[in-house]
């Protein structure tokens, strides 16, 4: 360590401790049965590829709109918002980091349920923020202490990553009422859910929802997210974003996506569908498992540690996510693929415990 | 201001007083003659578009490579680095945040000479840093005041925007020598000028090299930009981007344009020539225009305020940058566009002076 300072005198102390964020691993190959990082099995709309399509043009020599707008206004129309409502993010990742440059001085409280997406940490941490994990119940509810811990953010993945649980919009209201800082609704997965807290829009000034087109539009690969939010809010966030912080492609994807909103949610159903198979037939095999509202759900064999399992399902070119922490060694997060790849994973399973 | 205080108290003080970055005008009308952002007037190689293309397939429900390993191979390949040398970022933008996220904690000193890339101003704010402009000598040369100051971090913009001027390699090294900070070269220009600092990667962990695909290789809509550094500095930058920073189709785009080098050559040196029939130009229209390494230049008419000028013309439906600060008030910046582009500026200076 006091090595690396005297060799990068310039490099914050805070980012040499960093251990950095891991994402699941993309493998090259293209053998693996892909469960590991929540990506959707189906495809998206082939309006979306005739868009990134019609794109291979001169005109990516030019600077794409910075604000985005073609996709905030569209956005604004399918959730029944204004364009100032709505900021256009690189993934809902940059809109994480933007919401943590935005509020957090050093020292400032960021509060969370835990355990929840791992990412937050690291993006608190090299904001310099106070990182104040509050632990959920044994079944995943929202813990009492969060609005206690009185955070300057306040995140809320929900569903939750990787429990799939969701808290009620109810109880997302009553958060929000009782805090003056800012509730951070992360709603990467609710398109898969019952539903989200966008009515409490209307009402409460400090929430911020999240959304990504990473999960139900099937469009990971390119790194689409929105923030919706009161205009005042969303107005000091995009001072603090990249210039131009989405592309021409991503922007004209975006927009077909949403354009064609019922394939996304024709799509959605099959997952949905398969996630309620799979869980009845990971309960078969003694996993408890909590109700998923995601395309992900956690299997837990409770006392004992799973990645033997996982490596062993790795070895079959099935890859899931485990975690190497205390909280989670006893757990597998499954992503819900297709009713193929669902089959094949449950017939190693059945092979392997 | 206290309003805002009031009704927002989990924004950060910093960012409610910050303006914001303001970029170039991207008028949707494509009736401009557009010399305002310096965009290349010419397309990019048809391998690029063609590589656009064959993104369109359902594997854009796939995450990204994280760290973006084929364009980093290809550019380890192309300027003669290994693989740990080279970051890529969503434009160098996002790298330029990315230094700031990496090395400024509250109060450290950030100095560049000024004027330069305002973006700067914005990110060093952003960041909690002490910004230090160090003024250029009246023919842009860089001033001496620079090592003085001891940044934690150096910014020089090289060739200079809005100047459009270059420091020698020389100079840089003597620079970099003399600083414990990082000395970060924005070479987003550098291919329309005569040398780069890369040679400087071999003897100076202190040294990291900004590229961007915006200007010379035509992709402004794309966000592509490299970091070259010192592998453990490379490592450290790492740890602070956002997880998946590069689109799967801005990597594919960006791979191809370097596998077409010839093609940005020529169209680069087309540029060149023109820019050179424009300077001699203007200086028969009795501008000061600073010897330019860049695709734009500065047009100077020393006591003169040009904003009337900058109006004119864009009632011509000619657009150029007019930066509103004392230091510049007296010029204009000028994209080196095609010749007929610049023929019809040209005309519109004779006719309105």
């Amino acid at each position: 360590m006091s090595k690396t300072s005297d060799r990068l005198p310039f490099i914050r102390p805070t980012i040499r401790a960093l251990a950095g964020y891991q994402p699941g691993e993309q493998p090259r190959e293209r053998t693996f049965i892909k469960l590991n990082t929540n990506e959707n099995p189906y495809p998206p709309s082939p309006k979306v590829l005739e868009a990134i399509r019609s794109c291979a043009t001169d005109d990516v020599r030019l600077y794409p709109d910075p604000m985005a707008n073609a996709l905030r206004d569209k956005a604004a129309a399918v959730y029944g918002l204004s364009r100032d409502q709505v900021l256009a993010g690189n993934g809902s990742d940059d809109l994480l980091a933007i919401i943590i440059r935005a509020c957090i001085d050093p020292g400032d409280r960021v509060v969370y349920p835990f355990a929840t997406y791992s990412l937050y940490d690291t993006l608190v941490a090299i904001g310099g923020g106070e990182i104040v994990h509050v632990p959920f119940t044994p079944d995943f509810s929202l813990p009492a202490g969060i609005a206690e811990a009185d955070g300057r953010v306040t995140f809320i993945c929900n569903p939750n990553s990787p429990s799939g649980t969701a808290a009620t919009l109810e109880e997302i209201a009553d958060l929000s009422a009782r805090l003056r800082g800012l509730v951070v609704v992360d709603e990467a997965y609710v398109d898969f859910a019952a539903g989200s807290a966008l009515p409490l829009l209307r009402e409460r000034r400090n929430v911020v929802i999240l959304r990504t087109f990473s999960k139900s539009f099937s469009l990971a690969g390119l790194r689409i997210g929105l923030a919706f939010g009161a205009p005042d809010v969303i107005a000091e966030l995009a001072k603090v974003k990249d210039s131009y912080n989405l592309t021409r492609v991503s922007i004209a994807a975006a927009v077909a996506a949403l354009d064609d909103y019922e394939w996304m949610q024709t799509h959605v159903r099959r997952v949905c569908d398969t996630r309620e198979r799979l869980i009845a037939a990971l309960r078969d095999l003694r996993f408890e498992v909590p109700p998923s509202q995601a395309n992900f759900l956690l299997a837990r064999r409770p006392g004992e540690n799973l990645q033997g399992l996982f490596s062993s399902l790795k070895e079959r070119r099935i890859l899931v996510r485990y975690f190497a922490t205390p909280e989670l060694s006893d757990a597998l997060r499954i992503t819900v693929g297709t009713d193929e790849e669902i089959d094949a994973l449950l017939a190693a399973l059945r092979d392997l415990l």
